[in-house]
């Protein structure tokens, strides 16, 4: 039977100024270990809060880590918050007294430094390196609580140091299989749509579907190798022509890959997109080996004298086309010189549209060595949502451009030596 | 007797990838209404796990605000749980049908819609302007539950809209005066130190700050209109040359408001960026009013085919300095036709740093029509909170110079009238 776990941050900061940034750092950790985090809290330092939270996390779970709340100050209280839910008292330990005299090179220490060498009688402790509140395990009313110092800096060691082969040897690891498939083009319920079948047909696994803008990620996870293989096949199928990614990776670290497997080069045109292409793409480090760069082009005039737009497209057809999205395509590629090229023209909003392109009506191109191709979408949102959804259009469509292109190169390459 | 709040997030990806950012958000929300957040739960998407959650919070709290689980899919399962919990049916909303057949312009409603149009008997409803989980709002059982639909950009809205106001009547604070200072430059722990006098003289007032990459957001409140006015004289001195919004909008924001103010435009040349600052300018409706566009340049030839960057410049200082910086600005200014430009190019990180030039080390330039300065900056942290900070410093920096022109022209103009 698998153990639950809860994760117990102690802090009033944490309600008020501060996000908890821990959980997946947490949920990391857990899963090498074969377990995962089933619930949160977070209290402030309040003694009966604590209590009460550390009475719900023992009935609902197995392991109760807690972190914060260990320093040496009036409103760290969960120690003592411990001490009276597990009706342990708190003793002297000489042995943290002895460390933390050595660690600061003291003959005696300060007085605020003897609330530290209170631990729960009974209790394991585990060395701080990076600080002077021990890190202290102690089982107690149906749980396994695991105290740490509230600083990742100070806990992340002690976990590795010692508390994950703790763990290890305590709760010893099933063997679980998770999946995930990051897809572009499809809403959060065609997701569920296409999925369902398979789900039905594998009752004992479990999902979830996480959706951004223009992007979902659907996980599964399983127990049954087997069944685990299955899954995956059937899995692929149903999302086939929507999946960007199976290993976890962005469209932007998918399209390096793409682009540094044939050492191809790619540079943006963006106008409605604004420059979000481009710091998406800049976000993968090590991006100069294949984006050369790109122009976000706000006003006529760039697009004219940057881009080399004709006047006459921007006055038939208008800065939102296909006629000028392929002007912008094509005249990026040449500034820039690269193989691929992609642009964006479109209407984000709030004000902008008509009846005859009302906001969200983008128009895109992409130029490769052999050809060049336009489309236009209609997307609905508001302006954050139609820049954030055009620009996982663009970079999947450009991913999968060139994709085929390397696959096109592969093949006379292979039809050239058997020549 | 002041209401306890709770918040319970419900999301199984809150357990494993994603973070919960959102309690200092609805922290300041709460803030300005009189309340405070007392605690913060997170749960998987079980429907146990958010019965149980909601039994606690109930108990513990006054206000129970739950995000997340209203979705059409099978894991969402937040309207179930607080049906089963209040023990009040879920039945068919025609109202709810009605509001999205108009929204979506649909004659008869998909299968998967249906979920959406289910109310819990009693509740009050509150439209979503970007999605399709309305918010409910039921008391059930000795506390208020606040439904709202997970994404930030689907619940802030309906906060801000409805449930807002709902609150105020039904938990009068009493007058309350809050003030927000918006902040660029300063660490978390320098605002603190800042305003650590102010807030000893002031005891009875509360205080919030709220850190982002490079900014920070500084809050209080008080009831008393005199000292009200008296602290914000005291924050506006302790923050001098610091505060670029006193009104809550981004430095994005203030930008277009100062250029718009006196007409003038802007453009952007960007290399370790890749196109944030432009992407954040463009966020901003209507930014065509002033911002022309800009480069982003992630190679040598871009920065000297299109900005006008010297070779002599890259090969003796080096694409990261003070001079290629300049360099890319007044390029940027002359092919923009621009009043104002700003450049970026230092090491994002996380290769590229050497001895002298470590990773984090960025060079910025900025021209006016009057002048043109460059300054170079040395940043902590990772790749993207390297370019986050670098966007926000060079954002900041051309707001406080276009701010300072616009004060020169008006006093060059009240001169004149004068003569």
């Amino acid at each position: 039977m698998k153990k639950k776990v809860f994760f117990l941050a102690v802090g009033s900061e944490l309600l008020s100024s501060k996000s908890n940034r821990y959980s997946p750092l947490l949920a990391g950790k857990l899963f090498s270990l074969g377990l995962s985090l089933n619930g949160e809290l977070t209290v402030a330092d309040d003694l009966k809060a604590i209590k009460q939270a550390m009475a719900f996390s023992a009935e609902k779970a197995d392991i109760v880590i807690v972190t914060g709340g260990l320093g040496p100050t009036f409103d760290d209280l969960t120690r003592q918050a411990l001490s009276d839910f597990s009706r342990k008292p708190l003793v002297h330990s000489s042995s943290i007294e002895k460390f933390l005299k050595k660690r600061y090179k003291l003959k005696k220490l300060p007085e605020n430094f003897l609330n530290q060498c209170l631990a729960l009688r009974g209790a394991k402790l585990f060395e701080n390196f990076n600080g002077t509140a021990f890190a202290q395990v102690l089982q107690a009313r149906g749980a396994l609580f695991i105290l740490l110092p509230g600083p990742f800096r100070e806990w992340e060691p002690i976990w590795e140091a010692g508390i994950k082969d703790f763990l290890k040897k305590k709760f010893p690891a099933g063997k679980i299989m998770t999946a995930a498939y990051r897809l572009c083009g499809l809403k959060e319920m065609e997701v569920q749509k296409k999925a369902e079948p398979v789900m039905k047909e594998h009752p004992s696994a479990s999902f979830t579907v996480l959706a951004g803008a223009g992007i979902c990620e659907f996980s599964f996870a399983c127990r049954n190798p087997e069944e685990f293989k299955l899954m995956k096949r059937k899995f692929s199928m149903a999302f086939r022509g929507y999946i960007y990614s199976a290993r976890g990776l962005t469209l932007a670290e998918e399209l390096k890959k793409a682009c540094d497997a044939s050492g191809l080069s790619l540079c943006a045109a963006e106008s409605c997109t604004g420059g979000l292409i481009s710091s998406l793409i800049t976000d993968v480090p090590g991006s100069s080996s294949f984006y050369s760069g790109g122009v976000s082009s706000y006003s006529n005039h760039s697009k004219i004298k940057l881009l080399g737009v004709r006047a006459t497209t921007l006055k038939n057809k208008g800065a939102v086309s296909e006629e000028c999205a392929i002007e912008m395509a094509a005249g990026a590629r040449k500034i820039f010189k690269t193989d691929f090229s992609l642009s964006v023209t479109g209407i984000a909003g709030p004000g902008g549209g008509s009846r005859r392109k009302p906001v969200g009506t983008v128009c895109f191109a992409f130029c490769s060595p052999e050809k060049t191709f336009s489309t236009t979408v209609f997307f609905k949102g508001d302006r954050q949502r139609i820049k954030n959804a055009s620009a996982s259009f663009a970079l999947f469509e450009v991913l999968k451009l060139v994709q085929s292109y390397n696959q096109w190169r592969n093949r006379k390459g292979s039809a050239k030596e058997k020549k």
